[in-house]
């Protein structure tokens, strides 16, 4: 190798990050040390400060430098919608999109009995008791065999506590060309459309 | 913003390397922090350590620990062949082929007036100086426009140094498909073909 150890080290741990190879971490370490002071320096700092007080919420599962996070902390947020996403990434999404005074729960996953993932190893015993603190819940889960799956699950075992439970509607993504969309799609938003 | 002000920054700095946005930013710091201790705090070290230890070699212009750096104090690369390339990233690639005890010489980018770099910009006197000590060199720039402008005007420049001085062989890619070069390619291939 053309470089020294503590480079390489550097490559292969960037590497690892989802989206960079070990070609594009290389690009990367190059550009580091050629902005060594603009980049590279703020950077390790940043790290070094993250790996110190990044904590992940004990209430929600959001992660944030204080637990409970600052969104379960916040007081104007009510008690009125909790959004039940699978991960910290959705809860993230949601936030950007501005949904508004709401509070969140990570489940950490969803249900994939393939992959030896059971009700266990989600937030679930959690949300059944953050429940009742709340008049609906939103399962914002992702449209997939598991996601639906798992939101399924999660309305059986709330049956009975009293509170609404929604989910995220279907239907074509705003900017979205119909003659691209799968037909599921295309089915479940004629279904519910609406009036003009 | 659902995170704090640390993950918010830490987000901002690594969507500044090159081949992550904002969106794979997100992704990389989620995973980091799902991974804190098998990825989060090696990463930290090894970016304090880089910080600390990367130099860049004030003879080839080589990024290592050390300058001179490794490959230009390697007893066992003689001074016959230079060569020349236009970016660390370059000789990298070079040194991963296994193309042998060489030399490098790092020029950092290529002759430019539309961008204002002129042979002043680059470490073409440095190159000069180094010269006369190598039988060969090989003038390993990028097949641009501009590359080929740089490769033009360091062979003018080193006329009459008594050194031979070379290019990179044009030709079609090991495992490449005809259908898919480009005609300039493919009419060089042909001017340049060998004995089979």
């Amino acid at each position: 190798m053309a470089a020294g150890p503590e480079i390489e080290q550097l490559i292969q741990l960037l590497a690892r990050l989802p989206g960079l190879g070990p070609r594009s971490a290389r690009r990367a370490v190059l550009h580091l040390i050629k902005k060594k002071d603009q980049l590279m320096l703020p950077l390790a700092a940043a790290l070094d400060r993250a790996v110190e007080t990044v904590k992940v919420c004990e209430v929600c599962g959001n992660v944030d430098t204080r637990s409970p996070c600052s969104i379960c902390a916040d007081p104007r947020r009510s008690s009125g919608m909790l959004i039940v996403v699978e991960d910290v990434a959705d809860l993230w999404a949601l936030e950007r999109a501005g949904v508004g005074a709401v509070k969140y729960h990570v489940l950490g996953g969803v249900l994939s009995p393939l992959d030896g993932i059971g009700p266990d190893d989600l937030s679930i015993e959690a949300l059944l008791r953050r429940a009742p603190e709340f008049s609906e819940i939103v399962l914002a889960v992702n449209a997939t065999v598991e996601g639906q799956t798992t939101a399924h699950y999660i309305t059986d075992r709330l049956a009975g506590a009293g509170v609404r439970i929604t989910r995220l509607a279907h239907g074509v993504p705003v900017g979205g060309e119909l003659d691209y969309l799968d037909e599921g799609t295309l089915s479940q938003a004629l279904k519910a459309r609406t009036e003009m």
